[in-house]
């Protein structure tokens, strides 16, 4: 059976809308359920003059999806209904609410089982926050919902890269790195490049904190008193460890090219390498979620919305590694 | 008239020698004056079987080095004698003084005007502060013999990336970030650009200190407390400037197309992008000394010291840019 997903078009003002639409054109590996605003994903459709038909997605029968031949622009819809009328380009707070209930709704579909796994489109999180929404990113609002901890990881076709922390203001890093946060998430990693990538035995990489992973204390003392601990702790568990390395000798290709993913302790420190080696290719990944759940790893594009010109390889990518990561679930 | 470099080969016990002696193989652009250890160098060509001819660069007539055909292996040297006999592969700190007077000597020499421009090995800083010798990096040491404020640049063929700050533990970096050091350091980078790389208006993108360049200040408040006012100033001065930008989307391959150098604001969020890009071409560039000094950007890769298999990419490279600056120099 193919898996069934969860599709979040994102801010309605952006190129998400546009995205789905540009999916719904192709035969993809799975089933899709579209969550966002009938009247946006149908603007959008008009934008770039390709067909859309619009089915509902809770009367729709999943055995019928799967053997009936397929149509171009057919999607299921959960119809996330937003109260102004989209227009490509302009942000408006007041769809911001709808944005963040679609996510809730497909995030929740995939806890009920009824969804295998979220693909979601790029969100704008200063149009929510304007809106009166505490939201510091998509990670963290599905964290919330679901009551686990997770790890962000970002993966091109060549690279996949996990963060320590994740969207703190530099000054706050160091004292983030704490022997708890470090083994949870290495336990996360470890546990989602096994069960969800199907690599048996996982070689991770760990940067440093500091430059030159702190140079013997040279250069701060968090290698030598947090992460080689958590290491050699998790390595006497069986767990495949290299490092702490230093940032930007871990990312020479002959490096990357001997392990699985390398967990970065800080957005910039990790972010960089992998946007430059493959951008357009790029998603994000939440780990430690009970579903799996991919992103795209661009922003809402908003001086490209409605034009046609948004490339759709990230949410291509996106659905395909939801894809692969729901049926290992499904084959567990 | 070729430009007259002084060659400092650095750690005895690395591929420094080694590869000093594979570089006097060859005719260069520039008439090179070694310092080092005259034992050690001829350990290296014994080790790698290579002709060697140290002759006395004091007593070396540099008209005479001019117009005399090439001969390989023939090298001008100041002998800077260390106490003890090098043995690859086996650092000595009784041989740490030689390294640093070797480096102070040829340093003077571009001082006083004897060469145009200074090129080093790689040292070994854990052997240098193992002999007791207070060492952060070659690049601190000599901007305190000139007494002057300097910037570190690192190059490779197709990318520039200068640090607002270099080796300071992580927690330590959002201090250091303070207007008169960052207007300094735009300074120094912007001149350097344009009167030793020939660049007339060079264009600089400067990153954020935070995640998303601090996203208005929701992920930290440096950029529109110091980074933003400081390129405000500097811009109506008549600086092209572009930023603060976020680190992941500056180095998008496109992006660095469009300008001349980056300007990143601590080590690990600059250095990882541009080793990956392009590792055995790079080389680390002092601005803001009086004179050019270009180091290979790799360590001493002791494991590598006398098997003739260390790759010479870089202080060709470093050669090659010390060249260039240096000729800039002489005809401004």
């Amino acid at each position: 059976m193919r898996p069934r997903l969860a599709l979040v078009a994102g801010e309605p003002a952006g190129i998400g809308p546009e995205l789905c639409v540009m999916l719904a054109q192709a035969p993809q590996p799975v089933q899709l359920v579209c969550y966002a605003d009938a009247d946006t994903l149908q603007r959008a459709a008009s934008a770039l003059n390709l067909p859309l038909q619009l089915v509902d997605a809770d009367a729709d029968n999943a055995v019928a999806t799967n053997s009936q031949p397929f149509q171009p622009g057919r999607l299921p819809l959960i119809d996330s209904r937003q109260p102004q009328p989209t227009q490509f380009g302009t942000l408006d707070p007041r769809n911001s609410a709808s944005v963040i209930n679609a996510l809730l709704a497909g995030a929740q579909a995939c806890l009920d089982g009824r969804c295998d796994g979220l693909v979601t489109g790029p969100v704008h999180k200063g149009a929510i926050n304007d809106a009166g929404i505490a939201y510091i990113g998509t990670t963290e609002l599905l964290a919330t919902q679901a009551s686990c901890e997770v790890v962000m990881m970002l993966a091109n076709p060549g690279l996949r890269v996990a963060l320590a922390t994740t969207h703190l203001p530099l000054r706050a890093v160091a004292d983030a790195i704490q022997p708890r946060a470090l083994t949870r998430t290495l336990r996360i990693l470890h546990a989602a490049l096994r069960d969800r990538f199907g690599i048996a035995s996982p070689r991770i990489t760990v940067l440093g904190l500091n430059p030159h992973a702190g140079e013997q204390g040279y250069l701060g003392r968090e290698e030598l008193d947090i992460i080689i601990p958590v290491m050699d702790t998790l390595r006497a568990e069986g767990m495949c460890l290299r490092g702490p390395l230093p940032a930007d000798t871990a990312f020479l290709p002959a490096m990357i090219a001997e392990c699985d993913a390398v967990l970065a302790m800080y957005h910039d420190q990790g972010l960089p390498v992998l946007k430059h080696s493959g951008f357009a290719d790029a998603v994000n990944i939440t780990l430690g979620l009970p579903y799996p759940r991919v992103a795209v790893d661009h922003g809402t594009a908003l001086q490209l919305a409605g034009s046609g010109r948004a490339d759709p390889s990230s949410l291509r990518h996106a659905v395909a590694i939801a894809a692969r990561m729901g049926q290992t679930a499904i084959h567990a």
